[in-house]
């Protein structure tokens, strides 16, 4: 739908016309960072920039709306994310740790099968088995753990995302607590729920050195999925078609794609990407098994709109954003216009789509000219306040800061 | 995402290779109308079938998922459907009374301008100037009041649509009734709002003869909206992109694109789509005002998996499909494997999205290998039942019959 992006172009033409320094000197840090991950997307001297080829797996994107960071890392744009209850698949990020399979695998996508272990009965089951089981539809925020990464001051290794690793998108497939049901039931003293990617691994390296596998409690199968569906239509390769499994309210890492087996197991996987990889390692530490992993989501809010390549004109100004928590339904968002120093109750835009989805809300200000900092801080049914500050840890993790989201903007 | 669109591809191909009366023969007489309307839009020979060019403004659509009947009707086909809760933009039927306007209606989506008459203070109020007043987003069932027009065996003339002249997708706009206060209220006695759309009218002819012009109740004002976003991105030029306005729960024709006037009247509209247009016209009757008019849909239903074409394998079977209504809310649905000699209870899959939103339902079967006859019958909140007949009419409107909707599978 490239017809709608001209605006956004044309945003962008005019940043590029002007320099980084300008701009933070006018207070616009944060954009500015954002504003350089694009550039370093696009030819440097030509205007407009020419979005840089997409691969081929992710080739149906819409480029005008995302940030191409690499090529297993793709970003849908603040401004992209509109007041959309769910994001097209089109629009969403793409985070893979590993490069995707070949496209093959979706030649019979029925055929694929799934080692299911740690019950009763193990054994495996193919695609075209578990569509008989049972069907569940869920809307779920899908968020990479490093979305914020980019707010960091430390700059942490790892792409520096802001708010476009994060979609809310719905899935559909079967419960795995009928799968494991059908199986005879996990077996007693299994408290994790270890799962395994299909990626292709190099060779010559240790597997366990890259592996995709990651632990979970046993308690998240109560809600858990395994999905053939994204938004209605079979799971694209990008996203892990043929089957993926779905964890609602954790962080993407956990929702193994192109999963071939799901086994309820005494200890946490041994796969560097779970023993070292994702955990809340304290600043200058190394990471270490005995550290926090990325598991469930915290509550986080931000705005997304107005913003500073588009902060429209002073007056009337509908602020609006996205909300969502872990396990828990947003209650209340509040926004404030001076930065946090004072606060106002927005209210929800759209229905409710269950405790995972995100919720849009918005607040009916009058702003007059001048510059203006927006905030929104959420709170879960559970009473989790989004905190004004990161925990500071040395990967980037977790950021849900409500002061690292304030957008400034000039009316004028 | 054409990776995902082979199975379809292949179920078409042995279907091309087959022959409509043999396949009639075997039962599958209304797959072979689809199949018919299928082939008339690919170039007969070829296998595979290549795709017609899609027209410019409709080039973004995902032709596999679509039946190009002509240049401004572009059906849904049952099997793309899917569970998806909304419907893609890519995915979304196409159905313009009128060529479109030029794109360049796109340029500045904002300078839109909207005249709002028959209220105390009337005046023209740009898109810009709608985005400050409010804000609601609205999931909604939009159908063509056409959909199920080639089940009727009258073939009433018009677009012989099945089921994918419908799709559930998010509208943001702002609601018309916040537009109407602040311009201190629809004047007395105007029991109609009469909305003219701006598509560009051909040239020396009595423009009440083909403009787009309906009128609805003025009471529908209560939950209507002026939208500016289809799921959560700026309308596309096809669906009626830069301002639409959204009736909802009443057929599509009341939706009135490139909206350029909203006006509370005392009568409703003399344009020839209004009088005479989108009348339920008794067999045999010619069109006239005094007919009742296509307004609020009605309750509705129909099975998509599985399908003639992707019947799946003789025992345990997820039979899934679409119910929704006009004003109310779907409250059940049964289905029946046997051609509605026998129902039971169905379940619903995923969350409510309000009243005007389709629901996914679920019957979990045995069957045994053989024909199998599959129908879903569905309840509204009000308590109207669809009914088993469609109402007889010439122009082959609003059928909600349950036994047209019937899906034939023959399971090995």
């Amino acid at each position: 739908m490239s017809e709608q992006n001209l605006p956004t172009q044309r945003a962008r033409r005019q940043l590029l016309a002007g320099s980084a320094s300008a701009l933070a000197a006018a207070g616009l840090a944060s954009f500015t960072r954002s504003a350089q991950a694009q550039m370093a997307s696009a030819p440097a001297a030509n205007l407009p920039p020419v979005p840089k080829p997409f691969p081929p797996y992710v080739s149906w994107k819409d480029t005008n709306a995302m940030i191409l960071h690499s090529s297993t890392t793709i970003e849908t744009k603040r401004a992209s994310q509109g007041m959309g209850l769910i994001t097209p698949a089109e629009h969403l990020y793409v985070r893979n740790n590993l490069p995707a399979p070949a496209a093959s695998i979706l030649d019979d996508r029925e055929a694929w099968a799934i080692s299911i272990e740690g019950v009763k009965n193990p054994r495996s089951l193919s695609l075209r088995e578990l569509k008989t089981v049972g069907l569940e539809s869920l809307p779920m925020v899908l968020q990479c753990s490093g979305n914020g990464r980019g707010f960091f001051p430390s700059k942490p290794s790892g792409t520096p995302w802001t708010v476009g690793a994060a979609g809310c998108v719905v899935w559909t497939g079967v419960p795995v607590r009928q799968v494991v049901e059908l199986l005879g039931g996990a077996l007693p003293g299994m408290p994790f729920m270890t799962s395994t990617g299909g990626e292709v691994l190099p060779a010559g390296i240790d597997p366990k050195s890259v592996m995709v596998e990651r632990s979970v409690s046993a308690q998240a199968m109560g809600e858990a999925l395994l999905a053939w569906e994204l938004n209605g239509q079979p799971i694209p390769l990008a996203h892990g078609g043929p089957l993926r499994l779905i964890v609602p309210g954790y962080q993407g890492v956990n929702q193994i794609k192109y999963i071939k087996r799901l086994a309820f197991t005494a200890q946490e996987s041994d796969a560097k990407i779970m023993s070292h990889g994702y955990r809340i390692s304290p600043p200058g530490t190394p990471s270490d098994p005995t550290q926090p992993s990325v598991q469930e989501m915290s509550v986080k809010s931000w705005i997304n709109s107005p913003l500073p390549e588009r902060p429209g004109t002073a007056g009337p100004v509908q602020i609006q954003g996205l909300a969502f928590a872990g396990a828990h339904a947003i209650k209340r968002v509040e926004v404030s216009v001076d930065g946090g120093k004072h606060w106002r109750d927005a209210r929800f835009i759209g229905p409710e789509l269950g405790k995972y989805a995100w919720r849009q809300f918005a607040l009916a200000v009058i702003l007059p000219p001048g510059t203006h900092q927006l905030v929104s801080r959420a709170t879960d049914t559970a009473g989790h306040v989004q905190p004004e500050q990161r925990l500071e840890n040395v990967h980037g993790y977790n950021n849900n800061s409500w002061a690292d989201h304030a957008v400034t903007v000039t009316l004028s």
